[in-house]
């Protein structure tokens, strides 16, 4: 047992304990408070394991699906979360987010920093069939909690459905099926009166 | 596409948000506010792919592992916590928790409520080699954080090194390496007082 590797490990793994405290602008369905980026990584894992079947492309490699999203928003810690409506802010994300992975997967052996920061690179690059599909899941979840909280963080941003629309429709890159449920859903959405046309 | 299947999967996913309103005993780190559900079993899916080597057995299964983590918690939705040193509440906690897993699993499809159940059983009775490491993770995982929390959920509740050490060396059973390492912060937290001896 190499007792350096392991305790390099641990503090990593400490060290992304951070993540329970980036804070999104989704909120939680029955407490109505925002949603941390651990809790929602979390919520993706099972979204993939249950919708995995709906994905573009049969038999995906379901646990590099979920490596991707368990890892995809950790570069957070040091990043911040960038709402995914704020265009100002998405101007600099990638170069930010960049140096984050740097020095986070950086905490790791070097082995299995490059392994995450493969893995990012992939999720981010959204060209294989794996990340087309996780990162469905990715803008999907946050689409079904909104509706499940009247709109609140469309309502709070004034976001209009053209431009929900036009941030998610890449869905249906990795699944058709999930794009087409959303589809609805925002439909539905305008015409509950929570989120304007 | 089964229109009434993604529909009833979406149910199950929007119900299991609950996750993220059960809370535990132990604190996050730099918050120190009690971690809930959703974002322990994240952590544990960290942990697992970071530490898989250190298993007893090579070649795991990692993906069956990962599934296990992710649903493990899940019966707390109806459940509610309980902690780990609270045996009055254990009596009649597995009872609890199948009721639930009926419940809760049930909202799926039968193929998936079947395989859930299926990964929770195996989660539960520690029989196999991914079971038994998934089961160190879950239990390593409140110790690192009660270590780098100056052992608050112990303080809390009065526990004893001896409790601590009779409720997680089956650790062992998953990773002899994990329980080293853990036997060797058991014993720092009593040097520093942050444990009764």
């Amino acid at each position: 047992m190499d007792l350096d590797r392991l305790a390099q490990q641990i503090r990593f793994v400490a060290e992304v304990d951070k993540l329970k405290n980036i804070f999104r602008q989704t909120l939680v369905v029955e407490s109505r408070r925002p949603e941390n980026d651990a809790e929602h990584s979390w919520h993706l894992t099972l979204l993939a394991i249950i919708l995995v079947e709906h994905a573009n492309v049969p038999n995906l490699d379901l646990l590099r699906v979920l490596k991707m999203l368990i890892i995809h928003d950790l570069v957070e810690i040091d990043a911040g979360d960038t709402f995914a409506y704020d265009t100002a802010r998405m101007v600099d994300q990638h170069e930010r987010e960049a140096r984050a992975a740097e020095r986070i997967f950086g905490l790791l052996p070097s082995d299995q920093a490059l392994m995450l920061r493969g893995l990012w690179d992939e999720f981010e690059a959204r060209e294989t069939p794996e990340s087309k599909f996780a990162a469905a899941v990715d803008r999907f979840q946050p689409m079904l909690l909104n509706c499940l909280t009247e709109g609140a963080a469309w309502q709070k941003h004034g976001i209009s459905s053209d431009r929900v629309i036009a941030r998610n429709k890449h869905i249906a890159e990795g699944s058709a099926a999930l794009w087409a449920y959303a589809s609805a859903m925002i439909a539905e959405a305008v015409a509950k009166g929570h989120l304007q046309l």
